[in-house]
């Protein structure tokens, strides 16, 4: 029987369960020493960060010559699990037969020593060998199946959002075109109209919570944004909840559960994954990565929620105060910077925050209006919601949509969105339309935020960045 | 509290549970009838096909002028559950008070005559508010789910595959150009390179199995390929596991495990959407649609495997025996056609059918060549399996991968691959490339099959076709 590695760990820790004593493995060789009388090697087979110390006998002639056998060959190994009580390994494999599928080529770039996360990127088809990329992409498939599961378990129904759309309001110029041509004459094109990349599956999910009540996306999304920074990337995921009959606080209650069912998850099914980034860790802060998602993932507090309103007051006797920002211009109504965010929630509140009732002026046109405050009757602010976190800002954006058909439409000639693709949207309104919410949230960033990792294009299997399409 | 009405349906069949007598439920009005003393609402809310009869009194006031209230408004009522054991329905509610939030306008196309697909598909924004469409997408929720579940069960890890790709092998003409400019001078475009949509993660995913050992991806993948037919999408959806330390039997394991998890749990799941689906069938065969399915997802019986080398054989037999295929040219070599494939599996062997090892010809570059047969040594086959499936075709398409890197490079002149974009992926046979298969199944061809529905238009929920983007 072929055992996991994992599995024979897990065994070992398990006093109620007997340990087998002839296994089968398969792996790759993570390292390979040896003398005339005895061999080792470091077997790792992916399925956990944990690498398993075969023993062997150079001179037997079924181990196959594993005397040669390079590192980063693949091999299946027979043997005799020994326990080896007073090591750090409380036991080892000691070969019976051997079989080698594939002796590495010497020029092997993931050698045994460590290697910078940016050496790895330009190896990304082989990264996934070291620890590190190992630890991100375990826990990278925990949060999806996370975020699935919770979802599934609050009666949300899973929606398959198109990719390719004729909706560019919210892209604002930023999207990628797709084509079978190559000029614009797009009424001959594949679709017989201009067709571009979604940056967002929320439009459409609306029209499905409008009769599932319930729906969520979780897919990529595109921006044809020309930022070679350590945060953006052209192609990312997405989830999207949308549920109606709901208002700005059950969406806050959504999104906090949300949050704190993941990194609860994270921390309860890929404590080694964790342990071997919180020691690699990029920025050392006073509290452990692990220790910062413990306190996060903790059921009993809920995050702080603010408005707007307050934070710009806040702001404003920070600077009072002496403090300087780059973007200075404190005042109602300006868009709050990434220096603003991060300022908030790692100065002021210190956690998780909830920032509510933007100005309309700088938020999307389909967010809905609060009712006009009669002491400010100038400062319409939306029911919008953005979850700022310390360490990296904006993790989730989402607001209440405008439910009222006039309202929306004068939205429409406001924020100057033309065309009528939109026209089965808008209608929407007129059709019976219960009240919804929802957010987005950024599977990088959020992977970022869990891993402690500093750049995206560590979390992407194969990332896509501007003249960066390799792999 | 707040119900839904499917909760109220399953409390209602379970004698174990107390049934409520004072609920609030949210919906939309499905139909509105009354006298000048009692009126009736059919609620739907989307937790089900099931609708809740509300009864309310068109004099009361708190009732909020529910006599008014148009097919398709949103409403929320809260009242008394009456049993009404004599009836068809065992329950229904009796209004206290009522909320209408929106009422829709008399222009709704979606009344409550039955509307055929067609005329639904011009409405895509709104079919999910009929019960055809609330089975269908509550299916494909169900079985998008049950994926994710089988391959999480079995130690898969899901991994995010890049739609942007700059390898068009595979698509041969037929992939969408992703770009940010309106002429052909890529090297100057956002990626500084020709970059397309995807039409397989595969090639990727192979990396990362060469490290995780079993992977799966689960997302959208692209044709540009101009035909308008009911079984052609340009934009789907694709599940393709990838594992290595594997071999074709394995694959084959997989795939049917896989198909038979999810028809299961379809089955236990989604009993009332597929007996109203059922009883809506477009074609009508010998064996119900719940039938089929049953005996499909029977783990007591495998699929049937065949050699493509028999499937000729056959195919010459029938001829022989008079049946006449419009292409009639059956020789060993040939590429089989649809109506082959649905001979073979409705006619032949009348079940799920695995066909293995073809002609190394008609198959994918990367596929493993199998030892040369010393009898055909010029029938070069691969070891490659198809899943055909009684009244859909080709559902699932697979193989063991080519592990040789010599043999791997003289099949790239063979096929006549160009470029170097692709170098990644024949290394990968140069660093201790484990042997690896994998399969690709394409979700909506599933759906068809589950569901008994004949247009792919009509499981996926905003259809991308030729000259086709609404929505």
């Amino acid at each position: 029987m072929i055992y996991t590695i994992n599995n024979l760990f897990i065994n070992s820790n398990d006093k109620t369960k007997k340990i087998p004593t002839q296994v089968t493995v398969n792996g790759w060789v993570r390292s390979n020493r040896n003398s005339k009388k005895v061999g080792f090697l470091d077997l790792n087979d992916g399925s956990s960060i944990n690498n398993l110390q075969v023993v062997y006998d150079p001179n037997l002639e079924n181990n196959n010559n594993l005397t040669n056998v390079t590192t980063g060959s693949a091999v299946n190994i027979t043997g005799n699990l020994i326990l080896t009580p007073n090591t750090k390994q409380r036991f080892e494999l000691k070969v019976i037969t051997a079989t080698v599928y594939n002796i590495c080529a010497n020029d092997y770039p993931i050698q045994k020593k460590e290697h910078t996360n940016e050496f790895l990127r330009e190896h990304a088809h082989l990264r996934i060998r070291t620890n590190t990329f190992l630890s991100l992409f375990r826990i990278r498939d925990q949060v999806s199946w996370s975020i699935h599961k919770f979802f599934h378990d609050n009666q949300f129904i899973y929606l398959h959002s198109p990719l390719i759309t004729a909706n560019d309001a919210e892209g604002a110029g930023e999207n990628f075109i797709v084509t079978t041509i190559t000029n614009d004459k797009y009424e001959k094109d594949f679709f017989g109209k201009k067709a571009s990349l979604t940056v967002s599956g929320q439009l459409n999910a609306e029209a499905y919570a409008q009769s599932l009540q319930k729906v969520y996306t979780f897919g990529p999304t595109f921006r044809a944004e020309k930022s070679n920074t350590t945060r953006h990337a052209a192609e990312f995921w997405m989830v999207e909840p949308e549920f109606t009959f709901s208002n700005l606080q059950d969406n806050i209650i959504l999104a906090q559960k949300l949050i704190k069912t993941v990194i609860r998850d994270v921390l309860n099914n890929c404590n080694s994954e964790l342990k071997f980034l919180e020691q690699k860790q990029e920025t050392k802060n006073e509290q452990s990565l692990i220790e910062k998602l413990e306190k996060i993932a903790d059921f009993n507090s809920d995050f702080k929620v603010i408005t707007y309103t307050e934070v710009i007051e806040l702001l404003l006797n920070a600077q009072k105060k002496g403090k300087k920002f780059e973007f200075n211009e404190i005042k109602w109504g300006i868009d709050l910077q990434s220096e603003h965010e991060r300022y908030l929630c790692e100065e002021i509140t210190k956690q998780p925050t909830f920032v509510i009732n933007y100005p309309q002026t700088i938020k999307a046109f389909y967010m809905k209006l609060n009712p006009i405050d009669s002491n400010h009757p100038q400062q319409k602010t939306v029911a919008a919601m953005d979850l700022l976190a310390p360490g990296i800002g904006e993790l989730i954006g989402g607001s209440v949509r405008e439910d009222n058909y006039e309202q929306l439409l004068k939205n429409k000639t406001q924020f100057k969105i033309e065309g009528n693709d939109l026209r089965w949207y808008f209608d929407l309104r007129k059709y019976g339309y219960a009240p919804s919410a929802g957010f987005g949230l950024g599977l990088e960033r959020f992977l970022m935020f869990i891993t402690g990792i500093n750049n995206i294009r560590d979390v992407i299997p194969f990332p896509r960045t501007p003249n960066n399409l390799l792999f």
